[in-house]
């Protein structure tokens, strides 16, 4: 085996080196199945601890109440984009939305190709996305208010949560699922590709309280239907085991390494105010985000010119720190330091930026 | 680890020692790259190299033309009963299909989800499902001609694909694509999911005539759509990328252990002659399926009555013979003999079932 490096990969991320070990471990013969974790059936009593303790791994962690349902839908955050208004919009109610970004814009074009009365009552989009909206008035009768936590691309990030009364919440949480605790209580479902802080590509964690669950047209394809997902435990067909599986690992981790999302939310305040603050004292790294929108998870700067961006990006992964590069859309660099990403990995991409600078004289 | 046991699952199914030993070998270092597979970005040249080998290998084995498109759509099967309908239509033409048991039952009831014409015009459901239908008259304006090349829970097979002119073929493959060498021309789509015989659970492998594609109605939600599939190499979104990373290994164990497609098909009718002509042979188990019907990937058989069948799937697990059971909504038991099952499992399995004949007297 190589070294491994420090992985600032915005998704598919880092994942916890006991997490990988793990599944090494069990490839040949999960828990003395005689099988691989690849190749017992979903149907097993095996595979059954494994799914459930996922989902109860998730309540701990999250805090859900018995009307919270924890689903794993495959298709990723991109399907939940259609899945969402398809299935929440309730007839001729406004669905309202807040655009922070690539991932929001994407959002609001599923649900207007399904012709719902969709209402962008907050956008960034005249400075760039460079901060999370505060100025916005939900509609007193919107089926739910859409918005996305944490902006990859563009490296923002809400502090608090949008206030929306008693219209549901519906949130895209892909790339700050369990980086921090809150109430979920507001939430009348929340998605995640699990991609970045929960395991590898191939499922979407979905949590939905369960008067959302009525909303649930009947003529829908079953496939399409969270009431589908939810009345047969995510298993009305076979699930993307593995995926799962790894994402127990994670979850597991994040209960008995970390301690819990105190703990983690913790560890990544101090991540994201070390490579911050030596932003901040620095005229060579400048941050893309306003300050009071800068994201723990996504860490997006520039340097004097796009000659050193790619320079900087290569000396870096030289130097064991890989996946700087900023989005293909944005340009400029970008340090992903979803939960795996440990604070010695935050210590060297430091040290590493200011002795590049230094060498720039 | 343990001993590995013989694995008949019906899926997800056994998979070749060879690429779990290189999982097993890669999941901490992947290439070289200091990262697991599961935490390199699917935009990376590492991923790109996978899922390019992993289309390069498709097209050799199955001899694709320059027509063919792969892409590897997350879902399952399940999402496809309801993409296919709603993808390739045509407004107002009746769709067809023939009903060869659960699989295609449920594609036909997405079908109906969605209001189409649909024309069952082929059934074996009056003696539940044991044959498939040779007597069927494919409407002349009809959009497609649907059926399912394998029934797992019935234990059929369609030994000859049917003879459908102009109409295109569209076909269930998930149980038994790349178990034998077949001419694809006639079919407007295949789809498989990939957990029996290629890979694990968490992806449909879906090869598409390029004519298809025309076919895709503009408003359709961009995930639901094989446009946006074959337009983005399957990377509008991140895919499943381990699932897609074990497929390639799979698919490079069928091209450089096994030798393709026509030795592969040498060796499953090997396996199915020694373990029907066994059952032939006895007047203790009873094949399910009529002869001409056949399945060579899952065997269906009963034995005396349902207290022996009890005892003959744990007996068997205790010598190292697993998955026995047969599906749980027709009992009975079930040896699924997929690729992975090699010549030597099925050996054992015949072994087991005459030593446990024998021990009833």
């Amino acid at each position: 085996m190589g070294k491994r490096i420090y992985n600032f990969n915005a998704g598919p991320a880092a994942l916890p080196l006991t997490a990988l070990k793990e599944i090494q471990e069990e490839i040949l013969d999960f828990k003395g199945s005689g099988m691989s974790v690849l190749e017992v059936s979903h149907r097993s009593k095996w595979f059954d601890d494994v799914i459930n303790e996922a989902i109860e791994r998730t309540r701990r962690l999250l805090n859900l109440g018995d009307d919270f349902r924890v689903l794993f839908v495959q298709g990723g955050a991109s399907l939940q984009f259609c899945m969402i208004p398809m299935n929440l919009s309730l007839d001729a109610r406004p669905v309202d939305y807040i655009n922070t970004g690539t991932w929001s814009t994407k959002a609001i074009k599923e649900a207007k190709i399904q012709g719902k009365d969709v209402r962008e009552i907050g956008s960034s989009e005249e400075r760039n996305f460079a901060y999370i909206p505060k100025d916005f008035q939900v509609d007193e009768d919107a089926a739910y208010l859409h918005f996305t936590s944490n902006n990859t691309i563009k490296g923002t990030q809400w502090a608090k949560f949008p206030h929306s009364g008693d219209i549901p919440l519906v949130c895209d949480m892909s790339s700050d699922i369990m980086s921090r605790a809150f109430d979920v209580r507001p939430f009348g479902l929340i998605y995640a590709g699990a991609q970045k802080n929960i395991g590898p590509s191939g499922t979407a964690m979905v949590i939905i309280r369960e008067d959302m669950l009525e909303r649930v047209p009947d003529y829908l394809p079953t496939m399409l239907k969270y009431t589908t997902f939810a009345e047969k435990g995510s298993m009305f067909n076979t699930p993307a085991c593995f995926v799962i599986y790894t994402i127990n690992l994670v979850l597991k981790w994040l209960e008995e390494t970390i301690g819990g999302m105190e703990n983690m939310e913790r560890i990544n305040r101090e991540k994201g105010a070390i490579i911050y603050d030596f932003i901040d004292q620095s005229d060579f790294y400048v941050g893309t985000a306003d300050k009071d929108s800068r994201s723990l998870m996504n860490v997006t700067f520039r340097l004097p010119d796009e000659e050193l961006e790619k320079k900087f990006v290569e000396e870096a992964l030289k130097e064991g720190l890989g996946g700087l590069k900023g989005h293909r859309s944005v340009g400029g660099c970008r340090a992903s330091i979803y939960n795996a990403t440990g604070l010695e990995a935050v210590r060297a991409l430091v040290e590493f930026m200011g002795e590049f600078q230094r060498k720039q004289g």
